[in-house]
């Protein structure tokens, strides 16, 4: 079994060699802004935990290579176009497509990518390809169902607690769950292990993405990498902020939603009031509950995988990892 | 043999059911412009061609209609996002999605029908699947490559009429091309019988793209539906243009040169100071040429098809029908 460093490293010497290729196809301003986005590199877990799946059933990762890169491929595709939704202008330090090249390119490139993920998709030798195909089909337009949830909440003031782990399930979880299935199927592995996989990367997805919640509000600042309390200032219904709004009594229901109302407050005052309504109530606390909660839902899931303990350390690490991740 | 409105209209009917299906899926704003956009209309003649081209090797229409209802899918995508791109506001006299929803709405949504094409390619049931997949994707490539040359072309002095005819037909006649293939494949045909279908495809696709930019200049007004001379306003490099610009000596290039460049000029003025100069250089004769010779490439590849002049005369007919369309 290999770890997540060997993975990663196997993986981007052949991601490598494919962004070299796509960004000399012709035309120039279609591709090489699709060379530009997947240079910009970012953890690689999806593809790693596809392999990492692939290696707990068949040790020939050859196989399993193509279908890494669609989920990378496509993963990345959707960063792109949602930049252009968020009128962000920054990823991962550099600047986003839309700003370094143009809007129609941003558009124009990440439909490309989008295809060119099933281009990659074309190249899986496997007897379970439908079935991949579907699986990827599906995961792809949930992706594009979990935006546009994203997106309808930001002017909707009814959105509960359960709406908005049903939209990260979407946006965050299913991709995670799908490269890890995907990747068991590329092995021949048992239907029921590549479901248990899936499970488990479903649970992970969202143990994951509520980490990410937390940190922007609770992070370390020297850690995280970014400035703390975005989430705060952009009025973002995130886990924290609709518990909150759901324990909230209604002086401090009042209070959250003035202060989210509030245009001409300070960002810092702003932040400091804001996580003081936190404390009140123990969001912290009951966010990471919910973490750790999905965090052993993944954990039974990969305890019942049928794989020696020894043969699945990795993945358990990677979790690990992923869970203890300070930016 | 079913004629082109037969088959229209059956595959309107299994289109209907798909359009209302998806048009209750949620979230709402992610597919009611999906509906919105497939509902439009148009003439339907990818799917038509592709039902056509299956009849001629098969007769079990519905193993087509997965395929067909992809293309269209498709090609509707394609639409909607060159919309944005162009900043149109109006399509088949409906608004466009990005003014009738919003922007954001527009590219997500385009981004699901790009999938949701996906989605009905994956109901496919034929053992050619694989090639399928291949021819669409492909396509869908070479699509996304047109659109980029065509927006390049806006910006480049240097266009010359093979770029121009290499641009249609990556963005208009491989898709044709693909609808009638793939057609073929899900009736099981030989595979130099969909290739032959494929090549008059291109053809008829490219014929068909320049008789549009013929009669965007020469056309009837009350048969044409849109307003004559749209493309001579818009200083759009049309075959027309770029083979006047070919043809013309240094007084009639600066005539051009200096009518495009004019942003004082009224549009009646520049139209018909540009068609004086199509008419010195005989550019309407000379499109009409390069379009029959298009088009007569497309008969041979009909004539060498190994069905029954009875079996594929149909074919024919809808081909006529498209050269002959004065809209």
């Amino acid at each position: 079994m290999h770890n997540y460093k060997e993975l990663l490293s196997l993986f981007e010497s052949k991601l490598e060699k494919e962004i070299e290729t796509t960004g000399h196809r012709q035309p120039k301003y279609l591709y090489e802004p699709v060379a530009y986005t997947l240079k910009a590199g970012g953890k690689r877990i999806r593809p790693v935990l596809l392999l990492m799946a692939h290696e707990l059933y068949n040790n020939q990762l050859e196989k399993a290579i193509p279908a890494a890169i669609a989920i990378e491929m496509f993963h990345n595709f959707t960063l792109l176009h949602d930049d252009i939704m968020d009128n962000a202008s920054l990823r991962r330090n550099n600047e986003t497509v839309h700003v370094k090249y143009s809007y129609n390119t941003a558009i124009l490139s990440g439909d490309a990518m989008s295809i060119l993920s099933y281009e990659y998709l074309n190249r899986v030798d496997s007897k379970n390809f439908r079935e991949i195909f579907s699986i990827f089909t599906n995961t792809a337009l949930k992706i594009c169902e979990g935006q546009q949830f994203d997106m309808d909440f930001e002017n909707q003031n009814t959105v509960t607690v359960d709406n908005y782990l049903d939209m990260i399930g979407m946006k965050t979880a299913v991709l995670i769950a799908a490269s890890l299935k995907i990747g068991a199927l590329t092995a021949n592995a048992p239907m029921h292990e590549a479901n248990l996989l899936y499970e488990f990367g479903y649970n992970l997805g969202m143990a994951f993405q509520l980490r990410d919640d937390y940190l922007d509000t609770f992070g370390n600042t020297h850690t995280f990498g970014k400035k703390i309390g975005g989430d705060i200032v952009s009025n973002k219904k995130t886990y924290l902020m609709l518990k909150a709004l759901e324990l909230a009594n209604d002086e401090l229901s009042t209070k959250l939603r003035a202060l989210m109302e509030n245009a001409a407050i300070s960002a810092d005052i702003k932040i400091k009031q804001v996580i003081s309504v936190y404390e009140q109530l123990d969001v912290a606390k009951l966010t990471i509950d919910k973490m750790e909660e999905y965090y052993q839902k993944a954990l039974l899931c990969w305890e019942n995988l049928n794989v020696s303990n020894n043969q699945k350390q990795e993945l358990l690490l990677l979790a690990n990892t992923m869970m203890n991740r300070t930016n």
